[in-house]
């Protein structure tokens, strides 16, 4: 088990305030259609959008520290690590490269260049574009960011739980989505060890379910392919080492259906006023799929991240 | 002058904290846009997406002290101040009875019965049912809540100003919906006296614009329509107080027109995520008129309410 609850609390204490202490609202409409009692803990609204500042504020303070003289970093990203990179690069005077997919979304490829990254488009898909970027990194002396394997990111996006732990709010059940693992592994530790009696759950799509199947099977499960709308968790390679510490915090992992992820975008742009990507719908779709199972539960849902346009939105929720 | 400081700070000790210190956000995407950099106050991530909450905590808890024995509160809306007084009217167990226009949004219309109030449908537009509301209050021996008269509701509205003047954050301009003023007039009052160098600016809808032109023309102007989209702030009987009021605190007043509230809300929804109502979008609207005005300008706009469908979003901004 790589992580620990002090190297969470010390990441909270790097973390710009722009990411930290995000509000949790609960939204009635929400919770008449589920059944369930849900806090949204909201990760989207900063200046890029979702939770990944906190991560990438925390490994980058940390590189600072124990290496100074870094000056080039590089990531691979679907777009919301890479906007991260290029935001908080500029506070460390690092320059960013974000190594994308020819399936980047176009909304996610122009919030990274507005920030000033260096985008490479390589690969089709998140997998492929992580195996160039670490070709590149090497070519080119930079430092390569593994969202997941580096625990600050881990630790970054823990504090996401470690601000609901500590205002004393209780759940159930926290439902996180799970991509490479960062956000569901440090959500998971932080409520494992402050608050026990609340279960963690990861939820990924059907479509792309490396990281699910290799929790259920006590194994390292690749997939050919991870062809998800939700493009923020779509990984297809899971890392061993973020796998085998989903073993040790998860309490379940769930799939999901694309058809559910989809509902739970437009129920909770309804009941929300907010246009969740679709990463960010899939703890309200595990809801929609289980209802007994989370009928009158205390749920904590993270909306982790909003970069979607109005009109890839519509084309995916059917515009009414 | 009616409203003063002392009053605003003791509102805000009363104010629960589900309505309290909400996030004042920058977005990359929409500075780019409009050549501003604009700070969105968000007055929506709470359970009735307005920022109703404020004022109706603020009237109910001073009325619930003044006068302990009321025991049926009344008042007319557009929809998001009747989901405010049905939200706050459990916590100081009265019963709330509220008078929403035949036009009124179906979703304003549902949140308020979703919330246990008691709907009463009456009059052609805003100003028409808050005449049957005082008709109502008294064939019923019922408390007339009536929204900017009442000191409760303008203090309510002031904290949102306090939080960010105590924050420290400094603004060029504060632009902020017009619609009977209890918003503007406060938010105006504690920038004027806490942080007098920033210009308070009201902004209304051309289509319904009698506060504007009362500001402007300094006597009370009343129009025969209010036939706006922003239906929070469709208002064409202005109260002469709170009028009185706006000359005192207000540096500007601006009428925009309805493709431009229709233009910001396109722009808002694609560069933060966020579905806004009508009313909610006349601060980025009046930048996108007077762009030379703004430029460069540390601008905070304040988002006011969410509640509007996707469809009603879409309709209006057009489904692209």
């Amino acid at each position: 088990m790589r992580l620990n609850m002090q190297r969470i609390h010390e990441a909270y204490e790097r973390i710009d305030p722009v990411f930290r202490d995000t509000p949790s609202v609960s939204f009635p409409a929400l919770n008449a259609i589920t059944g369930a009692d849900i806090s949204l803990k909201l990760e989207c609204l900063n200046p890029i959008r979702s939770f990944k500042g906190r991560g990438v504020v925390t490994m980058l303070s940390r590189l600072h520290e124990s290496q100074p003289d870094v000056r080039q970093v590089v990531c691979a990203s679907a777009g919301n690590l890479g906007q991260a990179l290029a935001w908080c690069s500029r506070q460390f005077h690092v320059s960013a490269s974000i190594v994308v997919p020819e399936t980047v979304s176009p909304i996610k490829l122009e919030a990274i260049r507005r920030l000033g990254g260096n985008v490479l488009i390589h690969g089709g898909d998140f997998d492929a574009a992580k195996v160039y970027a670490h070709d590149w990194a090497q070519a080119n002396q930079a430092y390569l960011v593994i969202d997941s394997l580096d625990l600050g990111s881990c630790d970054g996006a823990a504090t996401i739980a470690l601000e609901e732990t500590h205002s004393g709010n209780t759940y159930d059940t926290v439902l996180v989505a799970l991509g490479n693992g960062a956000l569901a592994t440090g959500v998971g530790t932080v409520f494992k060890y402050a608050a026990p009696a609340t279960q963690a759950v990861a939820v990924q799509s059907k479509a792309a379910s490396a990281m699910t199947q290799s929790w259920q099977e006590r194994r390292i499960v690749e997939t050919a392919t991870a062809a998800t709308i939700a493009d923020g968790i779509a990984v297809r390679v899971p890392i061993p080492e973020v796998v085998a510490d989903t073993w040790e915090v998860l309490d379940d992992a769930i799939a999901v259906d694309e058809s559910s992820i989809r509902r739970a975008m437009k129920i909770i742009a309804e009941s929300t006023g907010l246009l969740c990507e679709p990463s960010a719908a899939v703890g309200v779709a595990a809801i929609l799929e289980n209802p007994q199972r989370f009928r009158g539960q205390r749920v904590l849902c993270i909306i982790c991240g909003t970069n979607i346009t109005v009109s890839h939105f519509n084309d995916l929720v059917g515009a009414t």
